[in-house]
């Protein structure tokens, strides 16, 4: 049995975290710098964006997990450290400050970076932060780790979950950052997980790789895909449950767990998109395979017009068929049914790709909730996916429109 | 030599036009229906929308073109006729009763239609406006059909061109409708172009099939492809030029003409896109090969997050890398160097990947133009492309956010 607990990447134990202003924002109310430390070192794992574009902390936090072993995560948010020169010498001085200040080895770090792509990022700050940071550890730290990674989201994202292993309870926790540039390919924005389960470093790999394929790369917020994804997942064993070393049970219980924690922090990602006042899900049944429905899923969830509809709660199906027709998928168009659905109830608009009357004021109030489902059937198979995005609205262009200043 | 003339698709000899108030729109200011009729028979090519999803009039017009030979345009605004189960009966229908009232054959009309998808198209309007339409056909018409073919446009697309082809004057002359649902995939939007050159109608096709992978296909305003993309052209021979029937000069020329033609329009297009303030052109340079800088030129200018940051006047280069970096395409991340220009002048912001010191004051200033260079250079190779698209405003969410009602 799952349990949601309170405590977020705290919640396993042996995981301290802290979250300060150390000033690479300008904004002294804004926590900019955070820490998540485990008690002993972890097993890790981690996945990167596609972007050929990569922010320089993944290629010093890929280079640093090449053994499977971390002991924390240190994150700065207002600058993304890509595309600068001196980018990885930076990325690799916070590995070492926090070395130094933490007493840990600088391979064992786990290091991020998100903000503004294209300025230098200074140490400075970063250096300075440093003791008041460690200082802050706290076994309740999770709520300051999580504002200090935020940028343009207007939520913190946090969950935490109990589950069994052969009868010894273990826990996972995570928090996320999200609201622009999100349209992951393989690995997305910055989620940063943790557990006291115990688990091999290569299963722990395995276990995360296959889940983004259902989780993080089924969001999109602009289509853009960003230069600094990541996700990232550390194991310290202080639950003491039998280390999972194969593929049993165990195995596949860990595996719920991550998608519990993971599908939640992905619907609050989206639902916090820059600007949106929607979550929207497209769930897509019936397909040929399930690649083609999460082909599907995602063409309707990234579609700009689409997008626009749900923000005026206009049941403007006819996008959705347009999204489906030039997603590159196959699809039989004069075999889909679609309807809006929200815990208002359920409009069915289209079926057999044709339009059927229906109540446009049903419609309005089932669109003017917060989180939408757009429900695509085609009869062609048992393929199906899900995938997550949100509305496009006024306040996306304003946030976007003058990011920089 | 060639020489803009005025006319729009009424320029070349023996094309009259006209555009009237039918009632498929409620508004009785809006011309919601156009015609462009040549007097004589004409050799006549088309290319549609990639959408799987097709709106019906293509369906009819590519049916009706198979033998090369079309004599009239008919087009109505304020509804798409697609995802409608008497769709291709009424496009039918509509050729018809142009057959009727114009004594031309029902199968040498093109027919199309742009607006919402998915609600029937009553036959009534149009039949009632048949008569009223053809009674106001004109050599000075072109105007009123280029209107009636507009759905959001904010202004009329239209130009005409004069060339020679052996000696003997010809004219070109083209109008186009574009706005949202911008994204074309092998054809794209409703574009209409009409020539008295004589060209066989195997080149015709070849030369509308060419030009459209550096024009219209180089567009985009909002990243979704319409299901109703069309782009025509009729050639009544009534120049008198020798027949262009194999590749020669004059196959050349005529084909440089169109490309004029063509590269206008997409200008026009792109500049009135939905809610659009500003016109973008991303040009690459240096690409391993032409279809590399296509795929990256095509990524920069459809990035939400790039079109929102040209809306704001910010040089927020890093979405032009991360952009490039996502495209799929083929680019050596620390060999790119970016500027932006305008008639305000140019700022290099990127040189090798990273960042430049440039006055943010100047940038400010250049990015405050209504036309915008985004220029990437690759030093990997020839290839280059450009491509034309729009900023993301809050008109486009106004426009899009309750478009049906």
């Amino acid at each position: 049995m799952m349990k949601e607990v309170s405590g977020g990447v705290c919640a396993p134990k042996g995981f301290r975290a802290a979250g300060v202003h150390c000033g690479v924002r300008k904004n002294k109310e804004k926590r900019d710098l955070a820490l998540i430390l485990s008690d002993v070192p972890c097993t890790a794992a981690a996945v990167y964006t596609q972007n050929k574009v990569k922010g320089a902390p993944l290629l010093v936090t890929r280079n640093n997990l090449s053994d499977g072993v971390a002991q924390a995560v240190i994150c700065n948010s207002g600058n993304a450290n890509t595309c600068n020169s001196d980018g990885v010498e930076i990325a690799q001085s916070m590995c070492a400050l926090l070395s130094e200040y933490a007493n840990i080895p600088a391979s064992s770090v786990i290091v991020a970076s998100t903000g503004v792509i294209g300025q230098p990022l200074p140490i400075e700050p970063i250096k300075a932060g440093m003791a008041p940071l460690v200082a802050a550890l706290s076994y309740e730290g999770s709520g300051h780790a999580a504002e200090a990674i935020m940028t343009t989201d207007t939520a913190e994202k946090s969950i935490a979950v109990e589950f069994t292993l052969s009868g010894v309870n273990c826990t996972m926790g995570g928090i996320a950052k999200g609201s622009g540039m999100i349209h992951p390919n393989m690995a997305t924005m910055l989620v940063f997980l943790t557990t006291d389960a115990a688990i091999s470093a290569p299963l722990l790999q395995k276990a995360l790789s296959a889940d983004i394929l259902d989780t993080f790369n089924m969001v999109s917020v602009d289509g853009d895909t960003s230069t600094n994804d990541m996700v990232s997942i550390m194991a310290n064993g202080m639950a003491d449950n039998p280390a999972i070393t194969e593929e049993n049970a165990d195995c596949e219980a860990f595996a719920k767990a991550l998608n519990t924690v993971t599908r939640y922090l992905c619907r609050n990602i989206a639902k916090d998109g820059e600007g949106a006042t929607k979550l929207l899900t497209c769930i897509v049944t019936g397909a040929v395979d399930t690649a083609t429905a999460k082909v599907l899923a995602k063409s309707v969830i990234a579609s700009s017009l689409v997008k626009a509809a749900m923000f005026g709660s206009d049941a403007n199906w006819g996008r959705v068929l347009c999204a489906l027709g030039y997603s590159g998928a196959k699809v039989d168009v004069d075999a889909v049914d679609v309807s809006f659905a929200s815990k208002a109830g359920e409009v069915k608009v289209c079926v057999d790709g044709r339009g059927v009357a229906f109540s446009e004021e049903k419609a309005k109030t089932i669109l003017s909730e917060d989180e939408i489902e757009i429900r695509v059937s085609l009869h062609e198979g048992t393929g199906s996916a899900e995938a997550w995005g949100c509305d496009l609205t006024y306040d996306y262009v304003k946030i976007n429109g003058d990011y920089r200043t």
